[in-house]
């Protein structure tokens, strides 16, 4: 089969104002970024049909180094409602530079279900992050300067929350100390760079409702905390303005297209564990404006991606989904089912069965939102009749939800007509209830965190770290208590600990520290070692990416 | 009078292919960013019309901390020129986000002679910038992945030169300490960060040919240096290509317009000092493919822009500009005449006096590259009538060169027409000798030095340290001492010393440092204090720049 770039340049690409008004976008409105993306302005967004729209959330089991594809199964199912008659649009994160010319190469999707030019989008695209970075670090620039400039009047902050970030896997950034020689390089202190997706503007900028609560949230970003304990934030550094026009571009939606010319909005990227992991929710309203379906994700199994989906984005936005579907593959289950990733390839009909269980949790937790469940099974070109047999016949039988394959990896939309029928018929005849969220605001930030940690993760107990003790309490100072928890813990297994695969139980959890996001609006709880800039492998992808004759390679 | 935000908001501007279809460029060929940016692809350039445009430098004297208004003359030439019926484009550098948010604010031109949409401009504009710093930190990462990486294997480098960049001006960058924390986060070493115009990548994409030539100079771009002294490259690293691929949108130039809707390319923008200070090759070329009259401009004072224009971008292009256009303004001339940064705004005859011999020696200087010469006097609303007769009287009559008057910041192009008229004038009946270098390919580099510094600036000798002469005797060594001197020194002086105003003469100027920047294929000779990465004021421009009703306030 062909390489996903090799596809991609297969395939004639619409002008992007033909693409706007095939789904009703007027001509005038769309902002080209050269011939084939375009950017949408946020006002188009029409709350009463974003009502009528059926929104539909595509979330996995945990995740596994093989990858199980939801990005490509939400670019399919799209194709697949296309091809059945619908007006379906897909809503995607944009890529980070980091991963594709790490190890993970890009993200926007495989084979022929893929979002197009595939090769701006996992490169700088509309200049999201970049702006993003520059926001970022604009915000850094200027604080460590403030205290620079007022040191003499005896100015100076105790404690500097607010690193920097950059959008590349650098582990030589993570840990750095600035401010180094002569007086007038600054302020000589500790501080660290995170990945562009990591950082607080990514989050504001995807749960913003319009420019204006753009800044409202830029503003209310804590830096660090005064020597009387009080915070201090971009407001007290006088630059909300100057940092919101940094973004004025940024916060409107990018169409793009499928494989099949069919619209796909990819906007805002915030990592999926210390982020909420979600596209952006300007780019779900702007889909759900003018697709009568709309699919979008969240960012590595459903434990942490969907969680966070219902619990942060919806309560936030108000969108409650028609239907989730919840991505499997047999690799997958196998590994969950304790087959070692060296075997996960060939048949194993036993170990299959074993992994269910970490399917079924799942399933289980996302019908406790409410929700109505659906399986697309992503398949692979190993998988036996046999083993697909199993498994649809344990989601059908013992699990009863409904269940189908999906093969737009290898036939476009064609692949997933199954699919799409199961996806309207269910949304048919058994939409969701309205969303039960896992906690209320109201709840303390421990009665939150424990929620979600025992109710969805199956622990037994949370414990907590002194330094993280100290965090809530100050958090019930600055009456932020009703934010929603954000935890951020490892995308492959349901506890803190990455090597517990499957649908592990009575686990101890335990909290190590608490990071106020206070322009996100949300409370960082943070389990285990969480990486905020990734490394690089020993051969990293950028040495297989090149560009020859006026073609790029190696970009997947 | 209005403010440049202002003037630049009350104008309707005209879509950007309508612009490009009005100097011949082809519709299909314009590929938008936005309705009123656009990159045209190199491949247009057409050397044959190249050879029949007219090229003008504009240049200025000594720069004063009250401005010359370089950027506001050449619009403004351009204008002019097209008011008179003349086919002018012209060519300049973007603006970077460090000055526009830190002390300088934006670099798109002022009042009426300014280029549009300066609010993009100055901001992202088409994410050049943001492409250019990621393809810098990208290197960055890889290498000392790989250093880290390959540790085990006895792999190290004696000396790494390579740093990061920012595009922000941030003074606790310049040194840092990188890789700290546990092993896992790399190896601990010292480093820093530049602002983006310092990078290599920037001066390389000014210099850069067509996208093969792009990728031959990241492939020769030195790293740093191995235990027996060789030179560790992009080359050795692998990942040049994958470094082209960040870059392929960057290298095209960048299509814009002026406040009176003419053509005006922006494109490219590195340093003054530590690099060659101009716009792009690709830029000037494309103006002059599509321009009868271009108009370009050179970074700071003569004795820096215009200097490395000739003997770097010239000589690296084949170019040769018919006429250049020095500006001079009586508040600088008055500074180099002694008077008092405060006092230079009250007529001063005495003092505008003394303060020609800063203009005397730059035509001087121009002369001797075989230059014809006239002066653009920029005139600021508290300049007298004597002061201005007395500046034409001068260059008329003493220096016998071409005198004009730019009120292009007040007027537009109406402003400009008598200038225009000159400048056309003068190119018809006197137009500039073949190109004469100060140095020739194969001086060594200190004769090169020499001749620039002694030649040109007026130094009496020219000192080494032994760092420096070490350097010098690896660069002869490697083979490269071929490459054209950038000497890196303050613009407020011809000396090395940012407090010798006017025309000094008889210094001795010190070599500190060499630095070699193999990719762009020039030797960088540092003398005194060169800031790479600037720092913030006290009082930022950020603090003054918002949003308000959709609308940005504080740029200019």
């Amino acid at each position: 089969m062909k390489s996903d770039i090799e596809i991609a340049r297969s395939i004639e690409l619409k002008k992007i104002k033909q693409v706007a008004e095939s789904v009703g976008i007027p001509r005038e409105e769309v902002e080209n970024y050269g011939r084939y993306i375009a950017k949408i302005p946020e006002q188009l967004i029409d709350e009463e049909k974003v009502k009528r729209s059926n929104l539909i959330l595509v979330t996995a089991i945990t995740a596994t180094k093989a990858g199980i594809g939801k990005t490509t199964v939400s670019i399919g199912l799209a194709l697949g409602l296309n091809k059945i008659g619908k007006k379906a649009i897909v809503a995607l994160r944009e890529p980070s530079l980091g991963p594709c010319f790490g190890m993970k190469g890009g993200a926007a999707g495989g084979g022929y279900a893929q979002v197009l030019p595939m090769e701006k989008i996992n490169l700088h695209f509309t200049g999201d992050f970049h702006a993003i970075t520059s926001a970022h670090n604009m915000i850094s620039a200027l604080l460590d300067n403030y205290i620079y400039q007022h040191q003499a009047e005896g100015f100076g902050l105790k404690e500097i929350i607010w690193r920097r970030v950059l959008d590349v896997n650098d582990r030589s950034l993570r840990s750095v100390v600035t401010g180094l020689g002569p007086r007038t390089n600054g302020i000589t202190q500790e501080s660290g760079f995170d990945i562009t997706p990591a950082s607080e503007i990514m989050a504001i900028l995807c749960l913003a409702k319009d420019t204006d609560d753009l800044r409202r949230r830029v503003e209310n970003i804590i830096l660090g905390f005064t020597y009387d304990g009080k915070p201090f934030t971009v407001k007290d550094l006088g630059v909300a303005g100057a940092v919101t026009v940094l973004l004025k571009d940024a916060i409107h939606p990018n169409l793009v297209q499928t494989t099949e010319g069919t619209a796909a909005f990819v906007h805002g990227g915030p990592f999926a564990n210390i982020a909420h992991g979600c596209n952006s929710i300007l780019a779900t309203k702007m889909a759900m404006t003018f697709g009568d379906y709309v699919i979008t994700e969240a960012g590595f199994g459903a434990d942490l991606g969907a969680e966070k989906f219902y619990n942060i984005k919806c309560r936030k936005s108000g969108l409650s989904p028609k239907l989730t579907v919840i991505v499997a593959t047999a690799q997958g289950l196998k590994m969950h089912g304790g087959v070692s990733l060296e075997r996960i390839k060939e048949p194993n009909m036993e170990g299959l069965r074993e992994g269910f269980g970490n399917l079924d949790k799942h399933v289980r937790n996302l019908r406790s939102f409410g929700q109505t469940v659906v399986v697309a099974f992503n398949r692979f070109a190993g998988d036996t009749d046999e083993e697909v047999d199993a498994i649809r016949r344990h989601c059908e039988e013992e699990l009863e939800v409904g269940f189908a394959i999906n093969n737009a990896f290898a036939e476009g939309g064609e692949g997933a007509v199954d699919l799409a029928g199961l996806v309207v018929e269910t949304i048919e005849k058994e939409p969701s209830a309205p969303l039960r969220y896992t906690y209320e605001e109201n709840d303390s930030v421990q009665r939150k965190i424990e929620k979600v940690a025992c109710n969805l993760y199956g622990a037994s107990v949370v414990t907590y770290s002194s330094a993280s003790r100290k965090m809530i309490k100050r958090i019930e100072e600055m009456g932020i208590a009703h934010y929603p928890v954000c935890i951020a813990k490892t995308q492959y297994s349901f506890s803190a600990d990455p090597k517990l695969y499957g649908a592990v139980n009575n686990f101890e959890f335990h909290i190590k520290d608490i990071v106020i996001n206070n322009g996100a609006e949300m409370i960082v709880a943070i389990a285990g070692e969480i990486l905020r800039m990734p490394g690089l492998p020993k051969s990293p992808q950028a040495e297989r990416i090149d560009i020859v004759g006026g073609e790029i390679e190696g970009l997947s």
